[in-house]
């Protein structure tokens, strides 16, 4: 018999288990596959392994402008591949080791939810009943695969790749279509094409990298055109099929072959399977329903992470899963969605937080629009020979405070969260104006935003 | 006649000169070198041009462990040197832009204040006369140069180097020794390492970097040991001179031969030739006396920057500059010199603002100290084989505010200011706790400190 019964240990399950367990409650985490869950398996950590390789590779092909010169630069990606796997092991056994030191209980194994009794939820695992008076589900999201004509056949004979496979690839491709431009597609794009892959980014909308800001988004797509990605933006893929990606655009249908194809048009959440059924809980579009508080419909189940459907960020998670803990040890907590960050760890990097030109717009919120260049650091310009970086701050007129700030350039993924502090404390210019930024930091520009 | 004449066109010149334009005082600034000062002349912005290069260079010695390999990498350290010049003529060029477009007046040459009179205060520059209301003095300061036995005959011969001439070698020196263990010695200790130099550090006090945290200087120390540089500390240089510097330590003297030698054992406010006494300015150990306004004892007067002798930080200089101009503008505006930030720029770079262990005992604040390591981080395992970075963070346990924090490792620098607005709008644990940080970061780690 258990305090809590959390099903699956990626970043909202085994942050709520760490908080749970060193709260006292007696819990268990129920995971089918690898404890860090798709971020920190196959997700955002093995990807920024693979791509902060390619950044060094990269430095080679650039380090003439700073006087650095090297000779015969290669780079090895099945070496890369290890190294990745190696990172990963390493963290794995940390969120392992991490558990185990707050007295949290993992079982490895499929769990299902069989039904409500008086003593609590029962759920199966591994041929075994496991109770617990209160239950959290974490089980993420899988990638969103519609009924591409020849999806199916070319996962199956490794031509079509998913999140998963695309880290698994032993050579680099001659050449990759990528079907769908946001943030995996992205980050997954400038891998490929720093380590000599001609990559292709087909997408439905007509701009890239989804919910960023619409300049910044258009920027970024140029810097990834000049160095050499070919973006099909307003395009609908028909077919993944023989070793071809066909799409229609304006009415035609063109075809692409390829060695790969990675498809990475969204995610959705994995609620298939878990008997949910058997205790009521109630879904939309496949999601669990929760409120700002983590609670579903069901009276002591909870959920966080991607399988409530909201925002699909491990950091996000990450704090919905604490949010559940709190709110089950009686502490009222909640998350505010607003001064979430988000981050495209292309090179150069997109941070984001809060608002951006378009969502204002849509509000209705009269806004103060800036962009500033980066070349305003001394720093940046020390370092970025050719770089177009900017930050763009959105400022509500009405209480002249920082409700949104979109940055393209070098260290953008460390320093959005300065920003995000803004936003969510709802901080004012003349706040801002007073506060000491060291120097020379790329940061500076937001200060110095401030005073334009 | 001029609202305004301000001597010195450095951070805290240039950027007050900026603000008063813009706010419509009839302003004119006079500097007797290049504007932009020392900082962005031959500090700061120079020294972090060299250093991006090494850093380019360092990736080379390890970017193996990454699976990235190179044959043949050199360094071009007089093309480094000359990009510096063309970075910093931009930077330069961009000051002087600004100061134009904000309808300030720029004469080049030396200024003496002469007199006050009942129009205002009259400074000479390069014969002519300037009438000013009031008087912002910004002169910087000077690298120290003490007594040392030889020392004035080995600046002469080339021997002996301030910071301005260890910017203009033209090769890379075989040997050198850097007298003075602070920022401006590791920075350049960490550039000549890296390149291949043989480096020493002398060093009068028993640890490196002045008033970073102890534990943090002497993991920083032990970074660069293992590098290669030899620290010498608690050692009293007793001459420079024959190409040698010689050293007392445990009453025993010791000669160190080398190529160069650098002198970097702090700076002194630049107040000597200025005619400062011609109105009555108090100076206090050689450094212009000013209130928390930025006002002096002479009404209309006011001083920013080094040369008021307190934080000696081109950043500190910059805030300074405009805290002059608000009040001079009747804003009443002041800093809290307690939540800005500082930055090292070595290979770990070190960040830091407010209290340090120590810091906080000889307050007798009440803290909880929190040393934790980055390696909590994903993305700081991806991007650091062997790499030994922290957090350290203060906590004031009375109201359970943060109050310090000290961070050694990549992205330290982008990183601090976050720490600093949390230092300087006293946030408790709690609040950080209820932020989101993106993941994977480095900056992260601030966060999790909150929960352990």
């Amino acid at each position: 018999m258990y305090d809590l019964i959390i099903i699956g240990g990626g970043p909202a399950g085994y942050n709520a288990a760490d908080h749970a367990g060193h709260a006292g409650l007696k819990t268990l985490v129920i995971e089918e596959r690898a404890l860090g869950g798709v971020c920190l398996n196959e997700g955002c950590i093995p990807t920024k392994t693979l791509l902060y390789s390619a950044k060094i590779y990269d430095y080679a092909k650039h380090s003439q402008d700073y006087g650095v010169k090297f000779e015969n630069a290669t780079i090895d990606h099945s070496f890369v591949i290890d190294r990745k796997a190696k990172v990963i092991k390493q963290l794995v056994s940390g969120v392992g080791a991490k558990l185990k030191k707050a007295g949290v209980e993992v079982v490895k194994a499929q769990a299902v939810i069989k039904e409500r009794t008086a003593d609590g939820f029962v759920v199966t695992a591994d041929g075994k009943e496991y109770v617990g008076k209160q239950l959290l589900i974490c089980t993420g999201s899988n990638p969103a695969l519609p009924p591409i004509d020849g999806l199916a056949d070319s996962l199956k004979s490794g031509y079509a790749l998913t999140n998963r496979e695309v880290l698994e690839l032993k050579e680099i491709p001659k050449d990759i279509v990528i079907v769908g431009g946001g943030v995996i597609g992205l980050e997954m794009a400038s891998y490929f094409n720093s380590v000599g892959s001609k990559v292709y980014v087909v997408e439905m909308l007509n701009k890239i990298a989804g919910p960023i800001d619409n300049e910044i988004s258009t920027m970024l797509q140029k810097e990834y055109a000049q160095k050499g990605v070919e973006f099909i933006l307003g395009a609908k893929v028909t077919s993944i099929k023989n070793n071809a990606v066909t799409y229609e655009k304006d009415g035609k249908l063109t075809e692409i072959k390829s060695d790969y194809a990675l498809v990475s048009i969204g995610r959705r959440a994995r609620t298939q399977g878990l008997g949910l059924e058997n205790i009521g809980v109630i879904l939309e579009r496949g999601a669990i329903v929760t409120n700002e508080y983590g609670k579903t419909n069901v009276p002591g189940v909870w959920a966080a992470g991607d399988v409530n459907g909201k925002s699909m960020l491990a950091h996000t998670a990450y704090r919905e899963g604490e949010v559940c803990i709190n709110n089950i040890l009686g502490k009222k907590d909640r998350i505010n969605y607003n001064s979430i960050p988000s981050v495209i760890y292309t090179n150069p990097e997109v941070a984001c937080v809060g608002e951006t030109e378009e969502t204002a717009k849509q509000k209705g919120l009269d806004v103060k629009i800036q962009t500033v260049t980066l070349k305003y650091s001394g720093r940046y310009v020390a370092e970025n020979e050719h770089g177009n970086g900017v930050v763009k701050i959105i400022t509500d007129k009405k209480h002249n405070n920082i409700v949104g700030v979109t940055i393209i350039g070098t260290y953008a993924s460390e320093m959005i969260y300065g920003a995000a502090m803004m936003v969510e404390t709802e901080m004012r210019v003349a706040d801002v104006q007073k506060l000491v930024f060291p120097h020379p930091t790329v940061c500076e520009v937001i200060r110095e935003a401030m005073f334009l």
